[in-house]
This record gives C-alpha cells, sequence and structure tokens, in this order.
C-alpha cells in the first residue's frame, strides 16, 4: 500500500515572529497521524502571496494531502482565500449555502452582518465548502490530480470543529489509508545512550514496519514503537511481541506504557495498596509537590509536604536533630535521611520522599559545588538515600532531581511485597 | 539596509507524528526577532536524509540564516549530522576539542564514555564546532557562499543554552542587522481585551516604526514594544517616551519591565526591606512555592511552605480551627484567611500568601463548583482575601491562581509606606 503523506501549512505573520505558539499543527499531526496519514512535512509561512503560491506548489509536488490554517479572517492582512483562487485559477464570487450558513451563525449570537463580514461567504468557485459551525470563515476543498488542499481557519476551537466534523471523516473516504499502531515504554533511571546499548540488539532485529524512537526529557526517556500496517490486531500482535521481549532486559527502569506518567503511576501504586505519601523539598522547592498534585484525585494519597527553606524549619516542622545539620550541614545524607523520616512521621504518612542540595547557580563551595543534590525516600521497610552531581542550571537541577527522586520512590513501590 | 532572513527547520519524527509539541521553534524565532532577523519561513520534517536534503537546498535558496534543531542524538534514527555532511560534502572524524569537552561533561557527571556517547565527539571536518554546556551533542557551524547553516540538539535547555551563548551572538557578528530596541511592559490582574481597551487611543498612536504585541500567559500579559530603526539612542529615547505616556493609563496593573516576573520583582521588593515570606497551599499544591524558589538567591526571603492537603494538617501544621472547617468547609474566605495568617506565625515570616479552591477537574459540587479558588494575603497590615472563578482545567487554575496569588502580595507590598 503506497503511503498517504500530508504537509500541514500554516499561515501567519505572527507565528513566524514567535508572537503565537502554534498549537494547531500539533493537534492536526496527532489527528492524521492516528488515521494512518503520514505528515511529511509542516511549514509556517507569513501573509505573503509570493510565500504561499511557492509553499502551495512545493506541497502539490511532494504530498497528497494539504492542510491550510490561518489567513481567512475578513481583514486585509489575511490573503490566504484570494492565494488558493489564484493558485487553482479560479474567481471569487457569494456562495449561497456560506451566506446562509453566516447569516445563521450571526443571527444565533444576537448580530447581523456588515460589509467585512459579508466577504466571509465569498468563495472561490472551483472549490466545495466545508461548513464552520463554530466561526464565521467557512472552509474550502480543492480537488486537482488526485491531490487535495484543504484550507481552515487558525482559531484553534473553528479547526478543531471542522476536523473533526467534516475533514477526517472526509480524508477517509477519498483515501486508502493504512493502520498505524503506536505502543509507547517510559523509562527512567537510565540515560539514553545507556538504555539503547543494552538493547541494541533487539532494536536491530526490529521489523522495517516498526520504528523506534528516543523521547528523553530530564531523565525520563519515552521509547515509542511505531507500527504500519494493514490489519489492527496483527499489528497489536506483533508490537505486544515485541515490548515482551525487550521487558527483561530494562525491567527496571520501566515504570509504564502509552499515557502514563511516574506521577500518575506512583498515585495508582499507592491507591491501590491504601498507601499515602508525603514531601521535605528543600532544594526543589516544591516542584515534586507540584507534579505530584497536579495528578487529578492526588489528595487520595498524598497528605502534603513541607518547603523548609530554612535550617529552623527542618529543626521545628521535620525534627531534623540541631545537630545532625551542625555537624553535616543542610546539603548531607545524614540531613536528607532524617528530613524524610521526619514528614514522614510528622504527617503520618507510608513514605517521605526528601530533597537537599545545590540548586545553584551561586551557593556552591568546593567541597558541595552547585548541582550537589541528596535525595532520601524513606517508608516500611527502611530509607534509602541518592546523591547526584547534576549541573549549573537551576531549573535543569530542579527538573533532574524531582524525576530522580520519584524514580526512587517508584522502585520502593515495586521491590515492596504487597502481600 | 537589506533585510536578513532566516529559516528554522526542526527535524524529528516525534514533532511530525503530534507527540512532542515543538516550543523550540517559537523561543527561536522570538530571539531571532529580537536581534533583527526576519523568520522567513519555519519547516518541519522528520529523520529521512531525502526529506533533509531537500529542505536544506531549498532553504539554501531562499534565506540567509538556517537554524536546524533536532537529530543530534547517539541512535540511529538521528541521522542530521551524517545529512549535513553529506550536504556540505565532509567527511566526518573524532573532533579533539568536542572529544575533551565531553568528556569533561561526562566527568562532571561521574560518568564514563560508551561507544554510543563516544560518536557525539564525531564531526563534519568542514563545521565549526559549537561548544554543548548542557548536554553530549556539539553544535555545528557551516559556512557557504554567505549562507550558514547552524544546527543545534532538539533538547529544550541545550538549545536555549547554545543560542544564548554562541549563536546569537555570532550571527550579530556575521550579519550586518538593522537596529531594533524591544521594551517589554510587564502587567497583572487584568485581561488581554480590557487592557487593550484602556490603551485603545495610545495604540493607535503608535508610530509606523514601532510595533506593539499582546503576550499572555495565564494572567500575566506581556506588553512588547518593538521599534526598528538605525540609531539606538533614538529608538530608546522615542520608546522610553511612550512608555512614560502609557504609565498613567494603566500603573495599577504594571509589575515590572522587561526581564522582570512577578516572583522576580517581589523577591528584590522583600530583600530590599528585609521582609520574608511563607506559603500555605492547598489548590496550588507546591506550584506557588516551585515558582517563588526557581529564583536564585530566594533563600534570602522565602522561609519555606506547608502544602496542606488534609484538613487535619491545615490544624495541626498551620493553626486553623477545627470549628472553621467543619462550619465552613477548607474552600472558603475563612479557612484561607486562617491558613495565611496561621503560616505567618508558625514560620515568623513577614507575609504570608495561602490557596484553597477546587482545582479539578473532579469534586465539585453546586455550592462550590470545580474552579473556585480563594486566596488569602495576610502581612504587618493585616489580611486581604480573593474569591476567583476560573475553569474545569486543573492546570490553568493552579497557573492562574498562582498569578493572581502573586499579584496579591505585590499589590500589598507595592501600597505599604515602608518609611
Amino acid at each position: 500500500m503506497k503511503e498517504v503523506l500530508a504537509e500541514i501549512i500554516t499561515i501567519g505573520d505572527e507565528i513566524l515572529y514567535g508572537q503565537t505558539l502554534d498549537t494547531n499543527a500539533h493537534w492536526m499531526s496527532e489527528e492524521l497521524t492516528g488515521i494512518g496519514i503520514k505528515v511529511f512535512r509542516k511549514t509556517t509561512i507569513g501573509d505573503q502571496e509570493a510565500a504561499m503560491i511557492q509553499a502551495f506548489r512545493r506541497a502539490e509536488k511532494d504530498v497528497d494531502i494539504i492542510l491550510i490554517t490561518g489567513g481567512l479572517g475578513p481583514t486585509s492582512d489575511d490573503r490566504t482565500k484570494e492565494c488558493l483562487a489564484r493558485f487553482f485559477d479560479s474567481a471569487i464570487e457569494m456562495n449561497a449555502q456560506a451566506f446562509a450558513e453566516l447569516e445563521a451563525f450571526m443571527a444565533s449570537r444576537g448580530k447581523t452582518l456588515n460589509t467585512l463580514t459579508r466577504k466571509q461567504a465569498e468563495l472561490p468557485l472551483r472549490c466545495e465548502m466545508i461548513s464552520n459551525l463554530r466561526g464565521t470563515a467557512p472552509g474550502m476543498l480543492f480537488k486537482r490530480n488526485g491531490k487535495v488542499f484543504i484550507s481552515m481557519p487558525g482559531v484553534p476551537h473553528e479547526m478543531r470543529g471542522m476536523m473533526t466534523h467534516s475533514v477526517l471523516p472526509e480524508l477517509k473516504k477519498l483515501f486508502d489509508l493504512p493502520i498505524i499502531y503506536h505502543k509507547i515504554i517510559r523509562t527512567a533511571g537510565i540515560g539514553e545512550s545507556w538504555l539503547a546499548e543494552k538493547i541494541e540488539d533487539w532494536e536491530n532485529a526490529l521489523p522495517s514496519n516498526i520504528q523506534l524512537a528516543y523521547l528523553p526529557t530530564f531523565g525520563d526517556i519515552k521509547m515509542r514503537l511505531t507500527a504500519v500496517g494493514k490489519d489492527l490486531d496483527l499489528l497489536i500482535n506483533e508490537t505486544d511481541l515485541l515490548v515482551e521481549a525487550v521487558i527483561p532486559i530494562i525491567e527496571k527502569y520501566i515504570y509504564g506504557y502509552d499515557d502514563d506518567t511516574l506521577e500518575s503511576v506512583i498515585g495508582r501504586m499507592l491507591k491501590k495498596h491504601g498507601q499515602t505519601l508525603a514531601l521535605a523539598e528543600s532544594c526543589t522547592g516544591g516542584y515534586i509537590s507540584h507534579v505530584i498534585t497536579k495528578v487529578p484525585g492526588s489528595s487520595d494519597y498524598f497528605e502534603g509536604s513541607v518547603v523548609p527553606y530554612k535550617n529552623d524549619m527542618k529543626i521545628e516542622h521535620l525534627g531534623v536533630q540541631r545537630e545532625t545539620i551542625i555537624q553535616y550541614g543542610a546539603v548531607s545524607e545524614e540531613t536528607v535521611r532524617e528530613m524524610a523520616e521526619g514528614v514522614r512521621i510528622k504527617f503520618g504518612s507510608d513514605y517521605g520522599l526528601a530533597s537537599s542540595g545545590i540548586a545553584g547557580p551561586g551557593g556552591g563551595t568546593e567541597e558541595k559545588p552547585v548541582g550537589l543534590i541528596w535525595l532520601a525516600c524513606t517508608g516500611p521497610d527502611g530509607t534509602n538515600v541518592r546523591k547526584m552531581q547534576l549541573t549549573n542550571d537551576r531549573m535543569v537541577n530542579i527538573r533532574f532531581s524531582t524525576v530522580a527522586a520519584l524514580h526512587m520512590l517508584h522502585q520502593r513501590l515495586c521491590e515492596k511485597d504487597w502481600d
């Protein structure tokens, strides 16, 4: 089966100049991939005719489906409709159906048409109109030599409505699409190149219709398998077998699959076993708490946390011994251990996590340089600690320590014999 | 002066397939625009050689500067380096400087090199190496016929470091750029359309070489003035006069300028007056603490925080009256007030901030729907509270409440008579 290729063309100066973050192209990619259309390229250009015509011409050569967003507003800086009319050698005229829908849309909002808004119902004769249930600019569909151009508004909820109700169903009818199946294995506690080294043989033996990608963020690595074929059940089977084969090699690093996150998996495990968690965060400054509590329903297992930025607070609110801090310092194995054990007792939780380190960029010494982080995890089976030497970048250190701390807790929950 | 044009080429299947939202291109656009380089086009392609070569060839024809991110990982799915070597007809060899920096980077993390990681130091002979202080893949700079190709890693913090330290300074040297002057006015506590309405006359009277953009994020709006010309002093003068003219119209919403953030401005004010802050965060779950502590040096004025996810903790660790919670509920004016006042007393801080609300998506009732948030700010001059009805989206609610809480504190610090 021939791959069906698409290009997404986003039009708008505001995106080129970094004033608007384009989330449309991202969402459209997901949707197209989901129905087996391969996104070959995404292009963003400004509102100039020359750039548009050039992009349309190239797209028509390279791909089967061209999805265009933006530049459909009624004001003079929006020129997509005129460019498409020129590209398809078509006159623009008032479209009766578009006009009726526009009038109805405006009436439903208690508004009447003005000259500018009326123009929204004028369309190239050569195109099929696509209804816009959520706004004033209709979509346009052009066909030429087996290629399809579709133009949609840039307003995200209008574009999404049009994609869902009209464009995706239409593309499924027009093209003979393959089935695509994604499976994601989620790992933590190992770097990308070490992971790749461990599974090299397995990766080299992947069949040609299944591709692997590594997607790392701050010590958390997604391994994504993409399988392409004609039979969904077959693809699922094939992929599942591959996943089963790789699990024994990297089992201790795998924490979940697909949409799992470290925090959601930990949450599920804690909830399942009726266990609770409390945190004492010094160098991570509340970030672990945020990551835990951004999960809906986290109040079921999260007792709370203390961010003790001053030593007195570590002593008073967590029960750390003053002598420990004096003897070993706040950033030390001994202190972080007492912080974790202290918050567990004070909050009456089953598990406790603690961080203490020099987040930077200042505050380092020769003995305790910036980036030195101590983490502790405590629970019914005792306490373990971990020392890390990270970077000079405060945010990077916070993010990396957070993943590392959650990974420690996850390991503990996995090792626990729950029976 | 001839415009200097750039194209941003993002490489990675994961972006094409919609699994990763590309924020790199957006950030790079802002930075390039900031130094007077016009972004002509953004292109995203997959990791296939043919697509890359085609994109490089076209970019070389259309623009002066080509910035490439992604595809530099050590694994076999990353092919950018090989493609660039082919495009520039260059052999790949071990680069001594890159190897030394790689070794030092790994050593600083207490790690040694493996075969895959070693490969990161191999570079096309034809390129100039760009140091990567935050990761293992060096950048590459190629010059040909007055055009410049620069390849950087796709990991955002690595790319940003490289852009800031090497790429932007180098581009300023290589090209004759117009003078661009940016002035940012930072506001909070007012919506974008209300702000725009208030300053409509002022905005309409802006000269043609000065443009205004609104850049809103969760209740925090940057108004960015971009002035283009040939004489920096003249541009600064012109812009400063415009800023002075708009201040009286929106003074109560302005909290800072340029790189200021609410948290950095608050930090500066607290430090200057020798005041301290403590937080009691229920619905914001640690996010305000994170925002405060991600500012370097925040330990000078931040005492710490409690995230009391359970009612008992509000009582025990913050001194909230059990009767208050029973009578009014945890999400109420009375409770949030006692939380703020309690954390101020317990931590001995000058100011206290507290949040309590239904972050969602579950947990709402008819009387207290999802999105209902109470905030309290307390200090030497008493306590004030604020009620907000936000959205059904948990993260949106957390981010909006955080900005609103910091804005409350900022207002208090501004109103205080410090003499």
